[in-house]
């Protein structure tokens, strides 16, 4: 069986936001903030994502690649080019890619004693956006 | 790079229950629900935000305004005009927006020692509606 | 401003589980799963509910009425006629509704000391199915 | 009321992770990862499943069989032809049915001493792909 090439080149996550601080062993517990990408196909996917803020332009492109056939975690935490995504900050981002990918938002939050998870399929935009 | 104009123009959240109590420093574990919006276009947003209840006719409309490629996470708490929502009661949320954008649904819940969190996209009404 | 009816007649959630036991006061702290049911529009929605398990044949249909322009935030805990649903048991859920409405499916699970959260957007079918 | 055939026969789910270790009585409480799969028409599911990792080919076809008119809550924890889904691994996961299905993604992460849940429908390929 081989899947074929799913998902969307665009897709965007309107809730972003880093938390400042942690409790428990890192680097499992550290809070964190993930994308997760998939691509599925026989081609690299390389994509740009931007970082949209509530009181300034726009960050990036931060350049992501993710292989054909493989999956990446994207931990919004380890952006440092073009910038560091603050922490403790409302954010939201979009990801254009050149290939289909699918792409998933979860947030460990370990502010206080137990873990808090969230998590949600991302918006992909229509096709022939 | 430049992302074009994403989203859709209705949007709704079917779940909505800010708890009415809290547990730890406030404002960031301060119980509360959030509607992150995402306009990545180069025109402001204006969006009309109606709140639906169980047993009496809706509220609103409050009027939102989100910048040309801004996010703004919008705390339901602090909604003021034209009413406030109650807390500790179950509602829903419509926007109704002059420009495409995206939203996403996230509540914080630190009613007991540690905090719970929930998120997930909103619903989009399919173009045309 | 007047929202038009925003929706799908069909929704499915795929998973459903109502944790056998509670920790912290009740009913709010009660362990319980929920469908938000937003119906926007100016007619009562009139919903067939089916249950499905994992060993025996789907349960129902529960009638389920959502007043014009009303949420309704159903607990499956609270389901009686034509049964109740079983604690502790993997269900999933399919309402069929006479007008558009917007399902989102929560969870609240208070088994250990903090509670823990879940949502998400339910399923809904294509128009034209 | 016999509700139709309900759903899509591609998903995607791109987050995945089973915590690798556990707080609390098992096996409900165990760190899980699941899978929910409705099939809600009069003919079995046959779905093969693919598991997408970082830095390796793809795992599978693993072979799941989904009843008609059942659910299947299936914990990728129990996953063990053609093999062991790795604890503490990234992962992404591809499903395709012979029939409609509807699938959601839960994990219950009780790694510290309150358990965390997140959840949220997996990404459904449109029809035609």
């Amino acid at each position: 069986m081989k899947p074929p090439k799913i998902g969307s080149k665009i897709w965007a996550i309107a809730e972003g936001y880093i938390p400042a601080y942690s409790h428990g062993p890192q680097p499992e517990m550290l809070s964190h903030e993930t994308a997760s990408i998939l691509n599925t196909g026989d081609d690299i996917a390389e994509i740009d994502l931007m970082i949209y803020f509530r009181d300034r332009e726009p960050a990036g492109p931060f350049k992501i690649i993710v292989g054909a056939r493989r999956t990446l975690h994207l931990r919004f935490n380890d952006l440092k080019d073009p910038e560091v995504i603050p922490i403790g900050t409302d954010y939201s981002s979009v990801f254009i890619s050149s290939q289909p990918v699918v792409i998933q938002h979860t947030r460990l939050d370990s502010r206080q004693e137990a873990n808090a998870l969230l998590s949600t399929i991302a918006y992909s935009a229509p096709l022939g956006l």
